[in-house]
């Protein structure tokens, strides 16, 4: 059921759209540069009701957000065990692309799954042999769970492959002290088409209440392998901010230099919407950090007003 | 009202204690190296109830719990703004006594203040000018919040303040960086007296209560200081566990490495406890990160038993 | 002229033999690890004379020490001003292989041409599109200097190509930050190649002799380059030892992991040897450094014996 | 003997002048702040002559330079072997006064006697209980060399001292890890107070024909320390353009924030000058890397000019 919109709602959304030029679109891959700056999207959705302001249709591509679901696949298929035998589940403090650990921490193992180091090696152990079958096992599990096949854009594929220098270095790297599966070339090209999966904020809302639910509903994650996705959002899915986050707004949020959001809720009222909350925003505008700025903004102001932390 | 024992929490217990043997006590403090490696205590309370453990009415100092509480108070005092100014809020990775980042990451701000040199940033932040008259803030507060006037442990201040040779390197460093104000040895005097701080598990209960309850009762803490100090014990409350800790176990938490664990639970049911519950644990021996072996088995036993994580 | 051996030579000369077994040959690279351990030659080459001691007609693989031709070799065809573009002098205190700096010292230039992320660098840098061209120019400058052409052992390059995870990460890293120029797997092959050229001890001493004369006879090297060389030797030609090599040997020396040591004296007197002189030594059993244990004995010996350090 | 001024030296001191507005005087003391930036001069020393050109009677304080006397007395004092037990001989390509390396690189050792840590070690290495009777050893030894006892500048000590945050850090962290023998801030204050020495550039003159002739004359230093001495002062005295001084100057020499620069010449011929030579230059104005602008400049044109690279 769609909701008709409050004025809470959209007053929210109005205050947070005019924040959107203190940010810039990511300008280090050349086909998210050419982002519409104005851009600005949120979708909630409970079991019930779905909400939707601004662009809701607009698609753009997962970047970091699809290192939360690559982990859920990855675990799954391979347990915790196995998957923590090659990435840790620590936050560092340290930017997104910083190998400097991966040389000063004996044995080299990446911290967690949502750096690139970690997100690389997570690459390594989805199932398949080429890159087309490990992004399938993505977009399998993508597909059950929002009723379509998601796309890949092709541009942003090429455009991230052809500068991909820092990644190839942080995925040798890896390969050197053994936290890469088989075929260094292989990890690196699934992790950049994984980047390149296009959804809109509809589909980050519904991916946020599969996480908020546990799981209810097809695809199957098992419900551990949930609680340790959402704990690594919170202690570091937002970037160098992520510890404010948790401070200040309190979700398990993911961010992506597209500007994409994806957030969820355990338990809470938002308007018409009660329980597990699933929650998608995009806005390509993004600050120093790398998050979206209206994004974050109206995350804030609903955390606030809807008394949304977990703390 | 003191609960009668479960066999559940009683078996809990059991099952902890055997772990003791798997660490052992901090050996750097020569006060703490001499503690009994045998006792374990854990207390939980609630509005209603109380429940104890083992050796509940053992003292020992709060070390790096501590942290929270003199966040806590100095945070109320000065607002958020102010103490943002010369403490950041972001998990590390880092080991908790680390001065890399003060040089690597400019301008050399503490990430955070559950690592030593956010809390000597904090020490120096609290009202007062002599090392006493700062740690009489807290010890006001505790006595508020316990009905009774924590003692300091003279030889555990004595024994660390003669070997505080790198807390006064970390002290001097963010001195040179403008992240002490005023004296440096004053901040120093008064961070280590306030890790001498003696308390029972059935202190560190009560603390966790008033936290679980965003600050209900005596003495007074914003609620939103409430939420910011439980995000960073989610995010590096449990040194360089705190990634696992939250994804394993999902509760606020922090360690010191005399053996205590502070932890709290917004809306929970463990026996006869049901909606915010504090629980206090203590065992000297503690593993290689500095986590209390038998108090952490517990927490995990008891997270998974009764489902307590937040997410 | 081939010189007689002194009893003092042959006496240095056995001493230091019976150190090899204080090191063991390099591990990481496969091909090297079945050295013969007990193999060890020294030969000295002046403008006159030439002696040799034990088995210098053994061939071994230049490895690190090549770093100091195509330093050479790439500047002469560059101009010092366009190769300082792309890589600083200054010594580390890192490990050969280390890629820390590269990150927390912008931009990432790498600081030496000794080590590897500056060779990779200077292998861009050589004239030629291709690996094979590249290498050319050295060999080229090879043969003119010891009038054969050297080979390329085939089977050390291949072991040491099939396990280059970690150069790849360098020089990838490189090249995200501007210091590779063209392709970066030409550059990768192009030094792994020139690595796996195989040498003398008396080919070593002749490219000694003729860094001592600053370039005397074919090919051509424009002195203030060779002066450039020897400064780099002196400062970081020998792994992480280069400073007490300096402090207690004091002469401008490179070392390769192959157990080879290029030296080479301004103007001294060792036996009939008058004037520049240039010694090789091989001994594949190397210390932790990675520096070869009997030659760095024979090498202190004669510093000693012969009055030969530079200060 | 003084020597009449040549036209050559003469012009190559005013090319030399006029780069004095490249730089400017340190600002982080303020005592060195307002120093007369248009400060230059002069001594050249030989065993039979002496020539000055500028304010060569003009005395300003050691600063870094005094790294190379204290080591050499201290070394004189404890032997080799003890020195090295708390003190490597290695280049770092830090900045002086840089902490990462105490942490990083375990035990934790400095890396040399020319960075702030390492100079800090060896002060507590000088014989004597208090402060002022470690920094005697020192001036016994200058007033032998120098025959006269140079004074202290208790302006710039104590400007020093009152803010020398950073040095007490790095001497705690030093102690910390056990490389301070006896008390903290003795060793501190003794440091300090040595850098607060005055001297002119006829002094450091002095001093370099001391190390040139390997210590002819009194006082009495070992001639394998001073060999020791003159490797570090090639490898790591000229902060972190040492090795670009030892490129393309090629002389061992010893710079200070005041802008004073100590350098030593093993045989050469400038004008009248033959054999060991010393230099002393000052200038005030620095660089970035803390080198003074006009001396560095003298420098290069001298070596260039009378040919004085030891490569």
């Amino acid at each position: 059921m769609q909701q008709e919109l409050t004025n809470k709602l959209q007053q929210l959304y109005e205050d947070a759209l005019s924040t959107c030029q203190q940010g810039s679109p990511a300008d280090y891959i050349p086909a998210l540069a050419k982002a519409n700056a104005q851009l600005f999207a949120v979708s909630i959705a409970s079991q019930q009701l779905t909400t939707q302001l601004g662009d809701s249709t607009e698609r753009f591509t997962l970047q970091s957000i699809v290192k939360v679901i690559s982990f859920m696949v990855a675990t799954e298929a391979r347990g915790v065990e196995e998957v923590m035998h090659y990435v840790d589940l620590e936050p560092t403090g340290d930017a997104f692309n910083s190998m400097i650990r991966l040389e000063s921490s004996k044995p080299g193992k990446p911290f967690n799954p949502m750096i690139n180091a970690g997100a690389i090696t997570i690459a390594s152990l989805l199932h398949g042999t080429t890159p087309n079958e490990k992004v399938d096992t993505v977009l399998d599990f993508l597909e059950q769970l929002l009723h379509k096949r998601p796309s890949i854009n092709g541009e942003v594929f090429l455009s991230e492959f052809d500068t991909a220098h820092r990644n190839r270095a942080i995925a040798y790297h890896l390969k050197a002290n053994g936290f890469i599966v088989g075929d260094v070339e292989t990890a690196l090209k699934a992790y950049l088409l994984l980047c390149s999966i296009e959804v809109t904020t509809q589909d980050l809302a519904k991916m946020g209440l599969f996480l908020a639910t546990d799981g209810e509903g097809a695809p199957f994650i098992s419900p551990h392998i949930l609680k340790i996705t959402k704990a690594l959002m919170m202690t570091c899915g937002m970037y160098n901010a992520s510890g404010k986050v948790a401070a200040f707004i309190g979700i398990p949020a993911k961010s992506g230099v597209s500007g994409g959001v994806l957030a969820c809720l355990k338990d809470a009222t938002i308007e018409g919407h009660h329980g597990a909350i699933g929650i998608g925003l995009f806005s390509p505008a993004i600050d120093d950090v790398g998050n979206s700025v209206a994004s974050m903004h109206m995350l804030k102001q609903l955390a606030d007003h809807y008394h949304l932390s977990y703390f």
